[in-house]
């Protein structure tokens, strides 16, 4: 259980606000970027981290955030350029040890792994969920996984 | 196995279409429905199912769709309010006897499950699948769950 991780994450939507306030729940150090100043209000209110409100492709946003301290960086924000952009300056100039992103496009988690970007696509997972759920005849419920 | 199930899928955005490709490719009769006719050319060159463009909110769309023969209907589009109407329409008006529905906002999911649609949260899978990669230090593939 290392919970006390420095970790960036980039983007905070629903999935951003969601995975910051469980790291931070969990007692890691975390910081979130994003451009929209208004998306920090869904980060909870006991969300013990870092806002940084700028652009994530500038690099003195990066740098204000710490990239170089950061064990880990997770770019989660709706566009898969974005995501891929600022993935690869965490991972080669910034030598982040674990760098993650967020891909929707199926097509593109090839060339993301080729990148050493390590990636997850909500879309190829739901599509999957989905399938076996019908396969199955009943939806294994979600709660039941957790 | 049973490939052989009518199903119907509101929505050909990414998880739709290659939700609807796969049921396909398995087997099974599928229909897509949506409202932007230029999204049926995400469906594979081997789709042997029907396309409906149309409104999904609408009954005579549903009706052209067949609805009451489904065994299965999945509402996928972007909109967590047209997913649950549609879906609530197919459980109550059509009688179809399984009901999924992709759900983006988590704290919808309790509604839509007192409502009978099972939920599917892609923004819950993915927060869920970049913590545990964090946990582990170490990404688990995508490909080795396939």
């Amino acid at each position: 259980m290392q919970n006390n991780k420095y970790i960036v994450v980039v983007g905070c939507g629903r999935v951003g606000s969601q995975l910051a306030n469980q790291l931070s729940r969990e007692g890691n150090s975390v910081v979130v970027i994003d451009r929209n100043e208004a998306t920090f209000d869904d980060l909870s209110s006991d969300f013990s981290g870092f806002r940084v409100h700028g652009d994530a492709t500038q690099l003195s946003v990066l740098k204000e955030a710490k990239l170089s301290k950061a064990h880990a960086f997770v770019a989660t924000t709706h566009e898969d350029n974005v995501n891929l952009m600022v993935a690869q300056i965490a991972r080669r100039l910034f030598d982040v040890p674990h760098v993650m992103a967020r891909v929707f496009d199926p097509k593109r988690e090839d060339i993301y792994a080729q990148l050493g970007i390590e990636t997850i696509c909500p879309t190829s997972v739901a599509a999957g969920m989905f399938l076996r759920a019908i396969a199955n005849g009943a939806m294994e419920k979600q709660g039941e996984q957790a």
